[in-house]
C-alpha cells in the first residue's frame, strides 16, 4: 500500500499543530505515516503571530495575512493557551506573568517547534491558487504559486487540511459619506502602530476585542481621544478620561462623523474594528466552508471534517476562547482519522452528532456557558487521542475569572495572575502597571519580570 | 454554426473598449456576433478611473483595484487620449483646458458609454477565480465568484480577453529596518488623500509618475516637506522649496531614514512610489503573461495575442504613453480576429512579427523614440480595422511637447494648452494656476473653465 499524501494549507498555529501531531506519531514509532506538504503564503511559520510591517498586499502581491500590531499584549491569560506538553515555565526557565506581549508568546510557540525538524515539510511563499476534488479517483488536485521559483505547481493529495485562519480578511462596512470623508480610514487588520495616531482624535467602529484592545492601546500611546461606536450595545467598561462610547455612526460629512444619538464630532482617523470574513478564494463552492464567526460552524463533523467530503479537514475555524490547545486537540484527532486509528462514522451519524452540538450551541446564554461549551468540545476531541491531559475545564474556569477581571478593570486586568494547570505555579505579578510598560520587546519583558523575581527571591 | 462565446475579464478602459468594439460592429450590421460576458470585480465600470475610499481589500475580501487618489489631475494632455469617435468638445459642449481632474476625465469616458447599452454584458462583483484551457475541445473554462449571489459560476468560452490592468498590484520593496520604523508606511496604491499628510515630513521612494505626482500634490495640499528618494537618477525638475531629492534609502532606524549619501532625516510617513506587478492569480502558468512594465511585453503577437494560444488575448498590457485610443486600436483588432475578418498567421510568422517589434523596442533611446514607437504600434493595429482616424502621430507630437513642457515647469505644466487632433480646437487656458485650484470636482472645474470662456467670448 502506498503512502497517503496530505496537503496542509497554512503554517500558522493550526497548521503547525497538524505538523506536530504527525511528528509526535513518528516519534512514537507509528509507521506508514503520510507524505506531508505544508503550503504557506508567508516566508516564515507562525501565521498571525508574525508581525508584518506591510499592509494590504505583500511583496508577492498576495493579501497580507497578519493583523498583528506593535505593542500588542495577549488579551487573555497565557494559562489558558498553554500547550499540554510544554509549559511556559519550561520554555522560559522560570515563571512569567500571565499576560505577555506578542513577541514573548511567539517565542513560546516557536520554542517548542525548534526542537522539531518541521521546516522540511513547509513550502514558503506558496499561496494556494485552486483546489479541486475528483469524485472518481477520490483525490484532491492542489495548485499553488511558488513565488520563490516564479512558477506554479500542481499535485494530488488524499487529504487537504485547510488551516488558513479566519482573522485575516477584513469585514469592511460602508457608511454613507465615507467616500468624501477627509481623514484616514483603515480596518483593524491594517492597524500597525499606535504612535501613528499620537495626538489625534480617532473613531473606532465596532465593539469587540479589536475595538477594546486598539482603543486602550492608543490611549496608552498618546492618542488624544478615542471614541468607540457600537451597533447594539456599548462595551460598558469603566473607561478613563479620553475614551468614550457612542452609538452607531449614521454618516460622514467631510471630517465629521454623525451618530444615531444626534451628536457629531470631527475625527482625524476612523478604524473599523468590524471583524473578519471567512475567505477561501482557492476553494470551489462544493468544498468551501461558509459561515460567520461562531463557536460551532455548521457542516463540520467534530468541528473539523467537511461533512459532504471528510477527506477535507478544516482546523481552527471556530471563534476562540481556547486557541493553541484547541488546535492541538483538533490536529491530533484529524491525524488519528487519517492514520485509520479513528474510524469516521457514516454521514448520517456524523450529521446527527453535529446536530447535537449545534442545538447545544444555539442555547448558549452567556460567556460562562460559551466557555463551558468550548471546553467540552475540546474534551470530546482529545479524550479520543493520546494528546496529553491539560485540564481544559480548569482552564475554562480561568477564562471565566479573566472575564470578571476584565470587567472590573479594562485598563488593569493585565496585572492579574493565574495558576498554570500544568505546573500548578501561580504566575508572578507584572512588576509595573501595563499602562506604564511602553517597551513591549521580549528582551525588556523578560528583563523586568525575571529580574524582579530574582530580587524578591 | 453556433455563436462563439467570449469572456472579457475586467470592465475598465480596456474591457470597455472591447465591449464598444463589438457594439460598433453590431450597429454596423455585422451578424453572428459572439455571445459576450464581461466579469468585473468592482461594482461599477471604469476600472482604475473609479475613486475608491477603500484600501487593501474590498468589501468582498478581494484586493482593491483602484490606485486613484483625491485631487488627481491628468498628468498628460487630454488631447493625447481623445477617442477617435468622440471628442471632449462634443462631450462637454465646449472646449475645456488640456489637463482635467480625474472626475472630468471619468465623465468623458463614461459619457460615450451612456449612449450604448453596455451594462447588460457586465457581471459586477464577479472576480475570476480560475481559468483553464482544454487542448481537446479548444475551450476555456472560467470560474468566477459571484459575490452578489454568494456562489461561484463556471462557464466555457472560445476566447478569453484579459483586461484586468497592471497598475493595481503594488510592487513593495523592503528596506532594512522597516519592520521597526515607527511612522506610517504605504504604497502609492493606498494613497488616498493628501490632507492626511498635512504638516508632515514625508518620504517618497521612487522616481517615476507616482512620485512626481504625489509629491507635487502633497506640496499643494500643505505637506510640510516632501523628499523623493531615487535609485539611479533624480527626477531633476526645478522643485519649489519644500520638495527635494535624495539618493536611495539604505535603511531605517526608528523614525529616521538613512540615505546612501550619508545623510539622514526623520519622517512621519513613507510612501513607496515603486510601481506595480503584473499579477494574474486566476491564470495557470501556461496562460500567464510574465513581464515587467515596458512598451512591448514579449510573448504577445501584435501586443495582444498570447503567442502559445492566441485564443487568449491581453489588452492594455503595455506601458502607456497612449492609453484609451491604444486600447481601442487593440480591441478593434481583437474583434476583427474573433469575427474572422482578420486571419491570424502561423505561429512562426507571428513570432517573426513580434521579434521585429522587440528588436525595435530594444533600440529605443529616449522618450521621443518611445513615443514614436508606440504611435507606430497603434498605427499598425488600426490601419487593419475600420477604427476611425485619429492621427496618432500628431498626438505623439503633443506627447513630445508635453515632455518638454513638464521639464520646463513641473508645478506649472498643467496650465499649458494643446490642439485637439480631432476638432482642431486649441484648448482654452486653465483660468488659474493649478496650484491654486484646490477643488477638483467636475462641477467646480466646469464652472471655472466654462464660465471663463463665456466671459471672454
Amino acid at each position: 500500500m502506498s503512502h497517503k499524501k496530505i496537503a496542509i494549507l497554512g503554517a500558522g498555529p493550526s497548521g503547525l499543530a497538524q505538523l506536530r501531531a504527525f511528528e509526535a506519531a513518528r516519534k512514537a514509532g507509528v509507521e506508514n505515516l503520510p507524505e506531508i506538504v505544508c503550503y504557506e503564503k508567508q516566508n516564515a511559520i507562525g501565521g498571525m503571530w508574525n508581525y508584518n510591517w506591510r499592509t494590504g498586499l505583500d511583496k508577492n502581491g498576495e493579501p497580507v495575512h497578519g493583523s498583528m500590531y506593535r505593542y500588542l499584549w495577549s488579551n487573555g491569560p497565557k494559562e489558558c493557551l498553554e500547550f499540554a506538553d510544554y509549559s511556559f515555565e519550561e520554555h522560559f526557565g522560570a515563571p512569567i506573568p500571565s499576560y505577555p506581549p506578542r513577541e514573548v508568546l511567539r517565542d513560546y510557540i516557536m520554542g517548542r517547534l525548534e526542537k522539531q525538524d518541521i521546516n522540511k515539510y513547509i513550502r514558503f511563499e506558496c499561496p494556494v491558487r485552486w483546489v479541486t476534488f475528483d469524485d472518481e479517483t477520490k483525490k484532491f488536485t492542489v495548485t499553488v504559486m511558488d513565488h520563490k521559483k516564479g512558477e506554479q505547481e500542481t499535485n494530488e493529495f488524499d487529504h487537504v487540511i485547510v488551516a488558513t485562519g479566519h482573522f485575516s480578511t477584513p469585514n469592511m462596512p460602508y457608511f454613507d459619506g465615507l467616500e468624501h470623508y477627509t481623514g484616514r480610514v483603515l480596518h483593524a487588520h491594517d492597524f500597525r502602530d499606535a504612535l501613528e495616531f499620537e495626538g489625534q482624535d480617532i473613531l473606532l467602529i465596532g465593539s469587540s476585542y479589536s475595538a477594546e484592545d486598539i482603543g486602550t492601546q492608543c490611549y496608552k500611546y498618546g492618542t488624544k481621544s478615542v471614541t468607540i461606536s457600537y451597533r447594539t450595545q456599548p462595551l460598558g467598561y469603566e473607561w478613563p478620561d479620553g475614551i468614550s462610547e457612542k452609538p452607531l455612526v449614521t454618516h460622514f460629512e467631510e471630517d465629521t462623523a454623525f451618530f444615531s444619538d444626534g451628536t457629531s464630532q470631527k475625527f482625524d482617523a476612523v478604524i473599523m474594528c468590524t471583524g473578519y470574513l471567512f475567505h477561501f478564494p482557492f476553494l470551489p463552492d462544493e468544498l468551501r466552508l461558509q459561515t460567520h464567526n461562531c463557536l460551532y460552524p455548521a457542516n463540520l463533523y467534530k468541528g473539523i471534517f467537511w461533512q459532504p467530503n471528510p477527506q477535507l479537514i478544516y482546523l481552527g475555524m471556530q471563534d476562540q476562547y481556547f486557541t493553541f490547545n484547541m488546535f492541538d486537540a483538533q490536529a491530533w484527532y484529524a491525524r488519528d482519522v487519517i492514520l485509520g486509528k479513528i474510524e469516521l462514522p457514516s454521514l448520517e451519524e456524523r450529521q446527527k452528532d453535529e446536530q447535537q452540538w449545534l442545538e447545544r450551541h444555539e442555547n448558549l446564554t452567556d460567556a460562562d456557558s460559551e466557555i463551558d461549551f468550548q471546553a467540552s468540545y475540546i474534551r470530546d476531541l482529545y479524550d479520543a487521542t493520546d494528546y496529553p491531559e491539560f485540564e481544559v475545564e480548569k482552564q475554562g474556569e480561568i477564562f471565566k475569572q479573566w472575564k470578571r477581571d476584565k470587567k472590573k478593570g479594562i485598563m488593569t486586568f493585565r496585572e492579574k495572575s493565574y495558576r498554570s494547570t500544568l505546573t500548578g505555579t501561580l504566575a508572578p505579578e507584572l512588576p509595573k502597571p501595563w499602562l506604564n510598560i511602553m517597551d513591549d520587546s521580549l528582551e525588556h519583558f523578560l528583563n523586568i519580570t525575571l529580574e524582579k523575581k530574582s530580587r524578591s527571591a
